[in-house]
């Protein structure tokens, strides 16, 4: 959310640019890396690990804003870099077409997806990543599980606010959901 | 856009709003309404039509903004029976796969979209209406076209913003391009 | 044509009509019936019943083969009224687009559908239906399941040959997966 | 199965079986080949140059039969291969959606597809294509076009069969169509 803060006019505080902002829905993009085989088939599913600041491990899948001018595949270049490193060789779908949305609510229960902070809608989509990954900014590690492993109940408690779901309509969507 | 002016504190100006506004991407939806035959094939393609303050005929879909806290599906709900009338009985799609994005820029020539007020990104949805349409508010009137006919050059020329070709990626989606 | 012709002999009993026949992978539908609520959210979903001659149990979603100058969609409303009866309005989608196939392999293992007669490649559809249903032909009864209900192991383990999974991709399209 | 068997002759001639197999529709994958940017972006199109026992020009997309016991994804590399060469480095897509199907049938105008031979159904996919392309068999060359100049009528009177149409699909479903 830095990205909005810090171009804010003095004149409007912290606190009102929360408000007119939370009063539209944010977008999102979601991208779920996944090594696959010569012929297409996924073979592996990258998930980001974090800790929080309760000492909560977490798994996550690439996630963030749509700026402003920013087009979504720009976006989604973007947070597959930050996250996975400059050589991670990501190949973005040459479709825009996203193999779902997940709509983040901030009351829980309204849809599979949660966020306390903000009404978010995320565009997600599939991403083979073919280069060589090495996580920054705040994820300790990526964690490459096969598909079984990525829905299998030890993994899916690690994720938090709807994104096993996500994760698990992901496999649906590329044919590997057990 | 009055949806959110209505709804802002008073010491948050206009334009102040309008900056901060626009410096985020506003999420729309985009609905297509067609008429289909009992197996499902599109017949028939419905087109607002508006005229503007300059005295222009234009040709439009059903448009319009995600307001905040709003699921997607409700969204495209408010949008067509704005549109259409109350009893336009819209069959909204069980998927909230929309079968594209629109990047509407405010920048002519980033993307087919254009939309001079806003950077929106807009799901578009093909959605059968098998009621009484009766158009409302700033709409003259809505006018089913064939296929054939909705990717006219006559009817195409009529668009605005990128419309048109919104409208044959909905046709070549439902397997009716000419 | 040449593969098979190259392989083809001379004159053929129904038996090697059978071997060559079964040389070719058979275009199937699979269609996935539900219901959903005015803003269409999948609020059920349709399984069949059938007692095998062994006296057991399963549950099945509509399926069966394309014909030879028939439309897919024309298939699907066909094999749709077969189970269904002719009095279920199924709205087949108006786009052609599968949300997946479903490649039924003779060889169990190979993918996660099995067909032990032959290769079949289905084509698989959700399909909202919104009339009478009676079930006709070999099925005993439709018997319509919460989307939590279909995914439950108890109802997963009386379907076969993998549509158990495929019913997991339909919901996961519906998003509404759990 | 029982539809068929219950048409079938005693005993066949080559000509019989190929009456009966007429009588079935046969599986097909189209394949359009793209070069792609970094950004996913589809910058050109490889279309197939044969010429007809005729002397006329024709323009294809990679297409062909799937074989029994093979998988659909097996079926795309193999025609990318056979048509591109052993050194195009297809990317095969990781889902197997379909971004649609072409119904080609053997009496005109039933669909836009149309194929003297046979009722052919085909699953049509988008593939980027990284490597070096080398056409062999009875293709005389592969020219990779422009969206534009792909979808601009002097290419599309060049192709048969509604080939052209299921382009200028592929290009609407990659965000791409003029």
């Amino acid at each position: 959310m830095t990205e909005m803060t810090d171009t804010t006019p003095g004149w409007l505080s912290p606190e009102d640019l929360r408000s007119a902002r939370d009063r539209m829905p944010i977008l999102y993009i979601d991208a779920v890396p996944v090594r696959v085989d010569d012929r297409g088939v996924v073979t592996r599913v990258g998930l980001l690990l974090r800790i929080g600041s309760d000492g909560m491990v977490s798994r996550a899948l690439v996630s963030g804003r749509v700026l402003y001018h920013e087009r979504v595949r720009d976006a989604l270049l973007r947070h597959l870099e930050k996250d996975l490193g400059p050589t991670a060789l990501p190949n973005v779908p040459p479709s825009p077409q996203p193999f779902t949305i997940a709509e983040y609510f901030p009351t829980p229960g309204v849809t599979p997806y949660h966020d306390p902070r903000q009404h978010a809608v995320s565009l997600a989509y599939l991403v083979p990543v073919s280069g060589d990954c090495r996580p920054r900014q705040d994820a300790l590690d990526l964690v490459w599980f096969t598909p079984e492993e990525a829905v299998s109940p030890a993994v899916q408690l690690e994720m938090t606010g709807g994104q096993g779901t996500l994760l698990k309509q992901a496999l649906a969507y590329a044919g590997c959901l057990f």
